[in-house]
């Protein structure tokens, strides 16, 4: 049950002119599901993307990255779910080379211009002629309202699918950001979630994507973790379409930028958030903040082994106030000259731990009385600094367990 | 259900001359269980030991530390089960301290002779009274062959005690190496185990003993990961009562040093393996070996990638050879240069991937074959050096989110 998660409202889910999303029926794992998703853009389309830190990179990921460094211009997206084609070698290189050219050669633009996107179990072989062959379905279905069609297409273990949709004003025209993600286990990205693609049709500078997108994912995806697994296949995308006709935005830093980047990060944060709600068996929602670190990165290494430690999650899971782990998993974080003696805990309003020890005042059914709720606070200080990390993440239960033995049977 | 561990049989745990054993029931945390052990050791004995790098380190283990420092010899161990005394601040660290002065007292010593060990929940305060109050009992149960109820004591979700001996001839005298050890969660030494205790009638150099149980830890606990949670109170101590009436052995690199050395590395092994035997919820006992690796901490870091991933533990758990999760672990170890087409990777004797990618004799039936045995052995070679680690490591089950979401009620 994903937690406080709805599926978005089609309705709501506002259409970015330039950009049109069709689906189709590929049958790559399984039949009768919508598994292939096609974007395509209409020529002037700027791009940018970031993707997984993981060495073992998706032969999808290496293509995106690839092709974005080619410089062409992207006018598609090849998307099907089913299957990584991570783990695969030479030969998953050369699949993913072909769902482009095919793409490319029905659409008239050049291979190049295509990025391909998988995601599904690793290391089996990608059935790329079931993808050649879906195709034309895919573009036959263009359409500019298909959002909420490719939110349900790429989904894999996820219960419910996962968009978000802002519109705000520049210089007086209305602007739309929307996106989609997906989750929903080998979660903790790195770089983007497995994988995630806003559009807008903001004019703005093609140079500024690239270190917007970073931004947006550092405040989002990079902030979530289920499992502490980093994906093979993680890819965060944002796409300019520039039809708005507005003025061009040049810099980030002006009035028309800001309200383009907090748009921008508003819809990561929605969907990055939106992959935890619904992490595999998740039944809380969780906000680790460490605060007072000496620096981000130690706040960071403090506020992960939190979010990682299996018996800090199945607490949660149990809503037992068993928050000595937490404890315990600050201490093992790898900050060598930790103090102890020094340290805060609050469980959202509750005072748990001061100065190191258990807080005077705190009592079991206080802690008790958090732990039941469905979104938790759990806040760390550090007071060694003016440094803090943020990490979202959830509890790990009984159904992670069943989900992740049972995935591919 | 423990994995290939049955119980010590008691008449195979050699007494260690020079050291009794006594336990007591002290209600720590529950009424009615042995839960407070105590080891006697004669004048003479060395004591050397390693502690957890948690640095949230329990209030026994900065005793323990402080005592050895002030090498004054060590008479006695008091060990309690139900409380860890871990997050307990200033106030834990007089309650450690007053459980030593009071079994120092009852037994004529001084206070920094007594090593003091807890286990169990962490931030809840010691009734060191009711210890205080045992401890008479305990002392009056004193006798030579107590290993199996101080195995038997110290547990906490342990399902079986852990125990091991060895006896070995040095210059003509028989010598007995006895240990035991508790796990079974927030497994992932860092120095040694929650728990272990290793005694030997060897005559050994007392400057000796730390390097010793140093190396024997590094080859034994040090490689045992069952959550990857650190604990606040992992303590091993070797201690060596000097009975056994050889010529002292000056250095380990002697014949009779190494004899000694190879039985406490083989009582150290059977006691850390013990302990993921008995993993919280452990169905499988899987040995991950990286080889290939420019140096020890890159193949450590591949290792524990693996042992640590809920993905690639589940799998097993299910007998699933979703193998691609131990690749992606592999990736995201946090090797920042590793080249993902040179790897191999074998599933006992099953070469799974070759090149980065499936081998192309690869069938899943073989690895379906192999995931169905208790005992795996997962082999990466990552074909960039010469050097290799090993972890021993279990599954993560259903039981094991039960066992942790419902551990203190």
């Amino acid at each position: 049950m994903p937690v406080n998660l709805a599926a978005p409202d089609p309705a709501q889910l506002h259409p970015v002119p330039g950009l049109r999303i069709g689906t189709a029926m590929a049958g790559v794992r399984k039949a009768g599901r919508r598994d292939l998703v096609v974007f395509a853009f209409d020529e002037g389309a700027a791009a940018a993307g970031v993707f997984t830190s993981n060495r073992y990179c998706a032969a999808p990921v290496q293509l995106c990255r690839e092709h974005l460094a080619a410089g062409a211009g992207i006018r598609a997206f090849v998307i099907n779910t089913g299957n990584a084609n991570a783990g695969t070698g030479a030969d998953g290189l050369a699949r993913a080379r072909r769902s482009c050219d095919a793409l490319a050669a029905l659409m008239h633009v050049a291979p190049a211009q295509v990025l391909p996107f998988s995601t599904g179990v690793i290391m089996e072989t990608l059935p790329v002629e079931r993808i050649e062959a879906a195709l034309p379905a895919a573009l036959a279905s263009l359409r500019d309202d298909g959002w909420a069609d490719a939110a349900a297409g790429i989904m894999t273990t996820d219960t419910l699918p996962k968009a978000a949709s802002r519109r705000v004003t520049i210089d007086g025209r209305s602007v739309t950001v929307t996106g989609i993600s997906k989750g929903a286990g080998m979660i903790r990205p790195n770089m983007a979630t497995m994988l995630g693609f806003i559009a807008t049709d903001a004019v703005i500078a093609p140079a500024l994507l690239q270190p917007l997108i970073k931004e947006a994912a550092d405040l989002s995806f990079n902030r979530i973790t289920i499992d502490g697994d980093t994906s093979t296949n993680d890819s965060l995308l944002l796409v300019a379409t520039r039809r708005a006709g507005h003025a061009e935005i040049g810099a980030l830093d002006t009035a028309a930028g800001r309200t383009l980047r907090d748009a921008v990060v508003a819809v990561a944060q929605q969907l990055a958030q939106a992959i935890v709600r619904d992490g595999e068996g998740a039944t809380k929602f969780i906000t680790v903040r460490v605060d007072g670190g000496r620096d981000e990165a130690e706040c960071r290494l403090a506020a992960y082994a939190i979010a990682h430690s299996p018996l800090v999650k199945t607490a949660f899971f149990a809503s037992d106030p068993n928050l000595g782990r937490i404890l315990a998993a600050v201490g093992y974080a790898g900050i060598g000259d930790l103090d102890q003696n020094l340290i805060d805990l609050h469980l959202d309003e509750v005072h748990v731990v001061r100065d190191g020890g258990r807080h005077p005042d705190y009592r079991e059914e206080d802690g008790q009385r958090v732990m039941k709720r469905s979104e938790i606070t759990v806040r760390v200080d550090l007071h060694r600094g003016a440094a803090s990390a943020l990490v979202w993440t959830c509890d790990l239960s009984h159904d992670y367990v069943s989900i992740n033995a049972d995935y591919r049977s």
